[in-house]
């Protein structure tokens, strides 16, 4: 059973999320009115001044995180006219926060999307890898 | 005299500012908590992919604007790492956002900042100046 976070630890979750984002020389921030605005935007967006992030937050209580078709083409189109790198970030009650390629993830009946616990852990990046790995392609 | 606005008018201010930049080919976002966040963070991000920047807004009903040197301290910062053009956001009442140069703005006692509404409009750049005086930079 998937419980929907309440915004406040919603928000708190996200607020780690940045944390962990300063910690690693990123400058991180919350969007604001991210789930009710009229224009696409995802929920953190973070750059160095070299890679810049945006990402759609997910964190649940339960096993699974359902996102919608909608969602992922906000966060799309944002990032492509910002020029940021969209990431799926998800978040199992206490575990650390995981970052999914959005080209892995299963789709579910009426255009939407599924996400186990197993496969996010399994299958996602850490915030660590997720920085090494663009910053080899920035080398390039 | 100096009216701040409440909440409710300055949020509507900054998501018109928004809306012009989104006009403009730039994908913009509010920041959620920037007056309240641990971290140094602007009111206003907004990036085409080329060129970004980080506003701090200011929208007034009386003919002065005050900033804080932290306020634009914390500008500087997140800049800096965010790699941003920062930028001093202001309007008073009803007439257009105008965008103005920090090096510019006359310090007051106490270490704070004062911008007069005739300063602001003589001074200022237009939202269009500012992004073609960045574009003419970009292309260099």
């Amino acid at each position: 059973m998937v419980i929907k976070d309440k915004y406040g630890k919603g928000a708190r979750a996200e607020r780690e999320l940045i944390e962990m984002l300063w910690e690693r020389g990123f400058a991180a921030l919350r969007v604001a009115g991210s789930g009710v605005s009229r224009r696409p935007c995802p929920d953190v967006v973070a750059s160095d001044g070299k890679m810049t992030f945006a990402f759609e937050c997910k964190s649940v209580a339960g096993d699974y995180v359902h996102l919608s078709y909608d969602e992922i083409v906000k966060l799309i189109t944002f990032s492509q006219t910002f020029g940021a790198k969209p990431w799926i970030a998800v978040k199992f009650g206490s575990k650390d926060w995981v970052f999914l390629d959005m080209a892995k993830i299963q789709m579910t009946k009426g255009e939407n999307f599924k996400v186990s616990k197993s496969f996010a852990y399994d299958d996602g990046k850490r915030l660590d890898e997720l920085i090494e790995m663009n910053r080899d392609h920035s080398d390039l």
